[in-house]
């Protein structure tokens, strides 16, 4: 047993996603999340760039008492491939549990795949569902916006300009034939009513950051890293810009205000 | 007379706006560029990134021979205001310039402004405005997704998609009668063919980024800082994130191949 929070880095609001989902599934648990606001977004950025700040935001959240790292941001995880960035401590992306969870759900072997532009760039979750279910047809396209739209509040579920998006993004999916779509990107579950209109119904959208707090659960279970603290655990935020605009759009993220306190704090 | 470069910062390709226009008046002159395409964008961020970032980028400008700093940038000429950074040169944003242009050309006094939610946040430009023209009426819009449409090439002057978030930001202007709209945004004039079309041909729009290397220039003839060259200056462009996204994103930004070297550079 471990009472150490569970420590949850992203870009910004996308990986409150991951957060949400542990908060169902691990009500007891801290969590302590790192949103990097003042360099938002990662996914237009290079590798390299990428790569720095995902390691400048585990050495920000080590500096607590964790006991686990997520990276709740898909272009991080993506970047990353299959390495580890941390190797004192469990630690996951959002790659792998989307990967698997795809896997299981495909009935017709056509998964669909959209994230940033430097997440299909890296062709991670390709490379991911081939290894796992080779002979699996993949299909990826980079959207660009979303993260802005998400981040800029184009989420009502009739927004013109989000759903016009959506719908060029989406053709070469719908063109496809995939049975099942991951959202490679913390932000899109915010959209995912959009994104689920265009596709139709027969088609599951696989939610990245809740996979990967799915297999957290996992890994502390199989490690003995669970709490037994038995009343409800403390949500704590970090970001690195300010904490009125976070709170501001965590709130048209969640659509309810944020639960734990919010701290500023340079890396 | 001084041979040392012009330094011009932005957070992105929009300053290059006013690099063109600095190489059309001054073609003798070197310049010395900074891109923070790292943390690019500087216009959903609160006031002290802004400002920590901007004075980061001049530091790194100070490192090279420069007589005078440009910041080629929307929001950072907004949230410093009418204060200045720099003390030891000449130094001017676009603020002034843009807002002392609009002040000329406009007949019926009603002014539109768009830019950042930073920049429109601030209310710089109707201040600086109302102090030249006082009794202007002022009409300020928020546009947080044209710099990532621009970024991201969605610049064609028929885009479907850029036309409609344009006529979803530039209807209140429409609808005040403005007769001159400035683009607060060095970004925003290579979008400026959809935001003309929108408006009208009795709408003039100001370049802000031009307005300001108009600006420098009579700066530099006035402390007499212009150069002997008689041949052309260079321009050399650093970057904080890679050179290859920069060169792809400001050939998609100017139309052309980038004129001078770029080097990928930490601050």
């Amino acid at each position: 047993m471990n009472n150490d929070a569970i420590g949850v880095f992203d870009s910004g609001v996308g990986g409150l996603t991951a957060v949400s989902e542990l908060n169902k599934i691990l009500p007891n648990e801290n969590i302590i999340y790192f949103g990097d606001t003042a360099r938002i977004p990662y996914g237009s950025r290079s590798r390299e760039t990428v790569l720095k700040y995902a390691n400048e935001d585990i050495a920000f959240l080590k500096k607590h008492k964790i006991k686990m790292i997520i990276a709740a941001c898909g272009t991080v995880s993506s970047v990353i491939g299959t390495n580890v960035l941390v190797d004192d401590m469990p630690f996951t992306g959002v790659l792998l549990p989307a990967a698997q969870a795809a896997c299981s759900n495909t009935k017709n072997g056509r998964i669909g795949v959209i994230g940033t532009p430097a997440t299909i760039r890296s062709g991670s979750f390709a490379k991911a569902i081939k290894t796992i279910r080779p002979g699996t047809v993949v299909v990826g396209n980079p959207c660009p916006l979303f993260v802005h739209l998400v981040e800029n509040g184009y989420t009502d579920r009739d927004n013109k300009i989000t759903k016009m998006v959506a719908a060029e993004y989406l053709a070469p999916m719908k063109a496809e034939g995939v049975d099942t779509l991951i959202l490679g990107c913390t932000h899109y579950p915010i959209i995912k009513d959009i994104i689920a209109d265009y596709m139709g119904e027969d088609v599951t959208l696989i939610s990245s950051g809740k996979e990967a707090a799915k297999y957290a659960e996992i890994c502390l279970v199989e490690k003995n890293l669970l709490t037994d603290r038995t009343e409800n655990g403390h949500n704590t935020f970090y970001v690195s810009d300010s904490t009125e605009l976070f709170e501001e759009n965590a709130k048209n993220f969640l659509g309810t205000k944020i639960n734990g306190e919010i701290f500023s704090s340079n890396l």
